[in-house]
């Protein structure tokens, strides 16, 4: 349970009235920066039930620093839509503006917001920390950097959907299996990388780093270029993981170029069940992320705070789904098997 | 240029006093909703510079009653980042929550909202004409029916695009070319299968209406359907368009079910350039829509409204683009022929 601060208390541990913390709590003008920095440090360091009050007016400011597109798309629809159940607006800011590294700093203090859902760009964590010691009630959805321990976050469960996805390729008796990550200091690289490893692990095998890409970007051209270099090598996988579909696409396009049969030679497989993995020959193998009910629990836990519910500081992870389509297969054997 | 009636020329018109004209107006409560229902009808007849003020405050109100994927999604996108850039917020109202019929009707008279962007489902004009008396500025995107005539409204140049596509088949040598479109009734389609008849007729052909298919919903499972039906006909089409990359993608599964080798044996071509248009080996040819710059256009004719620029009653149709890829080819010839 995360501490709460009275106003007295913040008082006593500042050396300031009750009155004055009272007015820095509340946004006033009449309270110096440095008297209002030294509040918001108190609270910092003891917490604090904050004063804000939900009103029917108050809207959720959603910010989603990305295209929203069949993978961000259905988060924020998710959310707009469990947002207008509770009969709440959805402020939306996307793209572009939404990158901006005051996006975080604006928010605080804004009339009409009654709290906020963040789709973050990996960004410190003191932001966070920041705007918790505000005031403003808030909840992180897919954090690409680990938050902080007591900021609400929902997310997929990476580690065991990865760990699910190996099993199905180490049944079907693939050892040398090479993934393709996005950037490694993500959250999700790190976590579906040890549900790799942790697979193999299960069956005596260390992969050699060698199989093992990161790509700066988990675009469709990255994937494509991470799967050449994987295939030309000598001791060539036979299996390819990209850990979204669009990478995973990539894979298929060089196999196709090596003349590579899919799952024959070589069986490849994706994560986000998104449009793309369904407009493939064969359809690709993939671990569907709960998109929709990261948005719909996001909204949940961030009423949870807005009706003063006791909680715990929850990071909520939503289990996957494997769905095994046509672009993965038995291991190849033979003459002709690597 | 649309008419504009003076506070005074309603009275005048409805034989009510200035005052309580204003009143009606400016939605206030002390009047008669009988009264007030005269006075919107003279608006409707007159037309009416309306009394709304724009305030700092105010957002533009979005609805897409879709999911926001890699469609309508970017359009959203592409309208976010254009209001941030005039400094005004965007209220999201998206999913089934913006389905609902009285979507609309709740809008006029909402404190905080500047104007309005509408998505539409197929809805009958009527309610659009209701709105504009109401004296909310708004701008429709891509209206899946005809606007009335003084709405304002952006959409992609349908017939040119669906021209351009033909054009570049027939010049492949395509004569028998199947389409599968939308349903019958938007105007997309309609404009579509426009410019497909009307490239034919650039050559001397006017197609069987066995080549055009129309599925309920433009989606991969209709366009694979629909694609069988046209492939399994004797007189089988040398070349298939999908009105969308999705209805595409099902007619390059039936043709690899069938063992027709794209574009060797047939060729296949989409709308809209989405992601799954890349995913496809081959991959296909389409026309791009310009699916942010209707999102930036939406912003900039909503901003002419509220600045009170003069303005006809603009219907923007904004160009595609053909993007030439592996899915068409030339006219099978030879032997093996259709």
């Amino acid at each position: 349970m995360r501490k709460r601060a009275t106003v007295r208390q913040l008082a006593a541990e500042t050396g300031l009235s009750v009155t004055t913390v009272s007015r820095a709590l509340n946004g006033q003008d009449n309270v110096a920066p440095r008297t209002r920095e030294l509040v918001l440090q108190a609270v910092g360091r003891l917490g604090h039930q904050a004063p804000r009050r939900r009103t029917d007016r108050d809207a959720i400011y959603v910010r989603c620093p990305h295209l929203l597109s069949d993978y961000f798309g259905v988060i924020v629809s998710a959310i707009a839509e469990a947002a207008d159940l509770h009969g709440i607006e959805v402020t939306l800011n996307a793209g572009e503006a939404a990158q901006r590294s005051d996006a975080l700093s604006r928010l605080a203090g804004r009339a009409g917001v009654g709290g906020a859902i963040l789709i973050l760009p990996p960004e410190p964590g003191e932001d966070l920390v920041r705007l918790r010691d505000q005031g403003v009630p808030f909840v992180v959805v897919d954090p690409r950097t680990a938050p902080p321990r007591d900021i609400m976050a929902v997310s997929a469960a990476h580690f065991s959907g990865a760990r699910s996805l190996m099993a199905h390729l180490v049944g079907l008796g693939h050892r040398r299996v090479g993934i393709i990550g996005g950037p490694r200091e993500w959250l999700v690289t790190d976590a579906r990388t040890a549900g790799y490893l942790a697979a193999l692990a299960d069956v005596g095998v260390l992969p050699s780093p060698d199989l093992m890409r990161f790509a700066t970007e988990p675009a469709t051209e990255h994937g494509y270029r991470a799967a050449r270099a994987l295939l030309d090598r000598p001791d060539r996988p036979t299996a390819l993981v990209g850990f979204n579909d669009k990478m995973a696409v990539g894979a298929l396009r060089a196999a196709a170029e090596r003349g590579l049969r899919v799952p024959a030679d070589l069986s490849i497989a994706g994560f986000d069940d998104i449009d793309v993995s369904r407009a493939t020959q064969p359809m690709l193998t993939t671990i569907r992320q709960p998109l929709a009910e990261l948005g719909r629990m996001a909204v949940t836990l961030l009423m949870r705070q807005l009706d003063r519910h006791e909680h715990d500081a929850l990071h909520v992870e939503l289990a996957t789904e494997l769905v095994v389509r046509g672009s993965t297969g038995p291991v190849p054997e033979g003459p002709g098997a690597p």
